[in-house]
């Protein structure tokens, strides 16, 4: 089967469009250039369109940049000689982003619960709430105004959900769990999941604890997919405001989550550990139960951190040092071959200067 | 949107009470105090209220304890001096485990099949099944007495599952698979998809091996939120019963995981390994395939094990060893800076010997 | 419950038979013995029976082929002397596939739309599609003949799938992604979720980047169970003809994997990375953002990729490693503890030297 080409890639925008001179007042750039061409979207550099803006993220794509068809192109001062109409911004990445979330196409669902959607009975639903086709919404739910809850998503009883959130399809979220406002939860993402308690009896068989407490998700916190979150043994799991997390990444019962981290892709947080605000987990590091994690520490990709950690550090190995410690370590670590033969080498002398200080002893 | 106070956290039983008198009986503790006074629930120590239960699991919260406002404290002896209604027992964590279900509610969930659900032809129900809304049974399901098929659950055709179990929402057993009894399944975890098996052919492309075979899950397992199992390719994949699995572990093709076992979150055992009784794997751990663990055989986190380990052994590392073998080494290695630097010294302290020599020797 | 000996397992086929010499035929490979024996499946050597065919892969099973039930054995030239009837091949693996793949039940779902599916307007369905119970399939799709939507599978808008697919239950493809001929995803994978891109303002919070790019999966790629695929940012990301994909195995924005790779389960890829040609990935295994790795480049399982390969070479360790170097280095890594002895000894000697040197200079 053919692909038909008016399927979606880039160059596949929303509907709305603005002139430069709209675009710059609204994501806070200077503008050099004419006001009023008007724009439909954002692009590469290589493939932007005349009615498309597009940006130079280091002096080294100012050639690219040169030859780009882009109606104009978002840059900091180090490239405002370009000769090209310019969007003069301190931050361009952060420029770019927001010109480009004022062109993004928000997901398409009617506002109102779809007629093949389930929904238990006690509901509270703000304005414009959006209910896709065979989602579940349980009895006693809380849904904010103009939150999405996509086809195919499952909130059990009781879940609270504040304002202008995306739930995705397949997403589940369990019992009595709260997410605050602009959250978004990717497809597949499980949140209120038992935690793994058990105790030992006599026997060596595993006696469940009851996982008893909730999740608590903070305003515009995002959560990737197929990541799980599980509930506390008792009192809450609890993601503060503004972090994100990225997909696979796995969130233990009572684990806190500080402000504005992020945790990259199949990161696994054991029971209890706490993490202050701004700490940066790069992906497939684990951390062990029960630590803490001070503010803005970062630990390096496939760490496993067992200890905790002070505010500001930065950490990396299996286990977790701090990263001069590792970088002086491995570095040793990858001279070993060299010491090997050091070492031998050294034997040899010394074996020499015994025999002939033996020598020297029997003249 | 505020969160209304009428939201489950901690705090929020079902509607079971027993007075202090009934619940040592059912839990198996020793009642020191009143038995008359009517409890409804547990709590952590410095969150219960007079009408709940909580425990000491180390003489350490002894202080704590004593400015507890719970009805009654779970303690072994060492805390038995406690001026406090107390429940004594010699595993207080297994003791407040058994507490704790009494009270835990269950999933609520009426029996019967829901309207939205689908089932197919042929299918057996034992009593009081619940099938929730929006599920999908398929054809020649076998459905033990009292098992819950949450919301949103897919069950493949043929699938058998024992009595007691709780298959979550938006769990996926597929065609074919053997469930026992008493076992739980989380949210998002997928029994049955097919095992990772190619062959190559004469051009480099991996030709699929078809995945005939099933899983089976013996009684009393626990299976976390986004694990997947992967169906034999011919045969069996079998858990058997006891054992408790974490979130987002992988269990491929042919893998035999023994009684009693502990597999942590993030854990991925390859094809055909076979896990003896009472094995613990740490989180993050991966083993290779056609591997042999003995039984209580217990492997740190974030390790990699890549040969077959005997019974009761300790192992750690990438690839594990025995863990005392990697403490040394580790030891070894953090000393590395050390060790390098003996050397430098050790050399010139041999080159200052060898002039020596020679000095003596132009003498 | 019990369970009836009439659920499946292996000896479970579909309702195919063939004659040895239609088999041997079908399969490529040389009959030695009676061509018209019926034979409804395969199965392993000492589970086969007389109905069945089965395969040697070593000459060391030679004694268990010997006394095999099976009606034929695929064998390479190294087991000819058998006395039995055989099946010759040069690649009796894939001989072996080849036969399982003739007999292997393919799953059972009906052509057309079920009652109970949510199909959106503009959708174009080729000859034969089935789509199963519950599933969602949004506006505008593109699906291809024979393709099958499992029960519960989740299409966005705008999904375009080629021909032959299997899209199992809860497999969610989220809006304007595109699927080749002949693919298959497995049960709760997530394609087309967003992109883990972010930028820091200037308080530290993290502003999203919108992600408007697309997944693109080519012809004859699997995908296993829980995995994801994130979009790309802008343009899209890519899964070249052939590649397989096991379980649990993360994808990022904007990453292109070539053809024939194999990527095992619990592999992440971060973002923009590239990878050649018959590439291999083993498991749990990560690969940094930004790298390329080379055609035939193999890194071996548990490692982390920090910098890109040439074509060819095999990796290892954390970081990765020519596998030589590695095994050089852990080799001298076990003998650290020897190393440190040998260092103590060393420097004993050297100090008797010393005193030594300094009798004879007393002298």
């Amino acid at each position: 089967m053919k692909m038909t080409s008016k399927t979606a890639v880039s160059g596949d925008h929303g509907d709305r469009t603005f002139t430069l001179g709209e675009l710059a007042e609204r994501i806070g750039a200077d503008l050099r250039g004419a006001a009023d061409i008007r724009v439909v979207g954002v692009a590469p550099l290589d493939e932007a369109r005349p009615d498309e803006v597009s940006f130079v993220g280091h002096p080294r794509y100012a050639p690219l940049a040169a030859v780009s068809r882009a109606a104009a192109l978002i840059v900091d001062a180090s490239c405002k000689e370009l000769e090209r109409p310019l969007l003069l911004s301190n931050n361009p990445h952060l420029t770019f982003a927001r010109a480009a979330a004022l062109f993004a196409k928000p997901p398409r669902l009617a506002a109102g619960v779809h007629d093949t959607a389930y929904t238990g009975p006690g509901i509270v639903f703000g304005d414009d709430v959006a209910v896709g086709p065979l989602a579940h919404v349980g009895a006693d739910c809380q849904i904010g105004p103009r939150t999405l809850i996509c086809g195919g998503a499952y909130l059990g009883d009781g879940v609270v959900i504040g304002a202008d959130c995306i739930i995705h399809s397949r997403v589940v979220i369990l019992d009595a769990c709260r997410i605050g406002d602009r959250v978004i939860v990717n497809s597949g993402a499980v949140i209120g999941s038992d935690g793994f308690g058990f105790v030992q009896d006599e026997q060596g068989h595993h006696f469940k604890i009851p996982q008893m407490g909730i999740v608590q998700i903070d305003d515009d916190v995002e959560i990737g997919a197929n990541s799980t979150i599980d509930r506390a043994t008792l009192g809450k799991t609890w993601i503060r405001k503004g972090t994100k997390i990225d997909n696979m990444v796995h969130i233990a019962h009572n684990v806190v989550v500080g402000e504005h981290c992020l945790l990259v892709a199949q990161v696994g947080i054991a029971g209890s550990t706490q993490l202050g605000n701004h700490v940066v987990i790069a992906g497939q590091t684990g951390v062990l139960d029960h630590v803490t994690i001070g503010d803005r520490a970062r630990v390096a990709a496939k760490s496993a951190v067992a200890h905790s950690i002070k505010a500001g550090e930065d950490m990396a190995g299996i286990p977790a040092v701090p990263i001069k410690e590792w970088m002086r370590t491995y570095g040793n670590f990858r001279r070993l071959s060299q010491f090997r033969n050091q070492l031998k080498e050294l034997a040899e002398k010394v074996k020499e200067l015994e025999q002939a200080m033996q020598g020297n002893s029997d003249d």
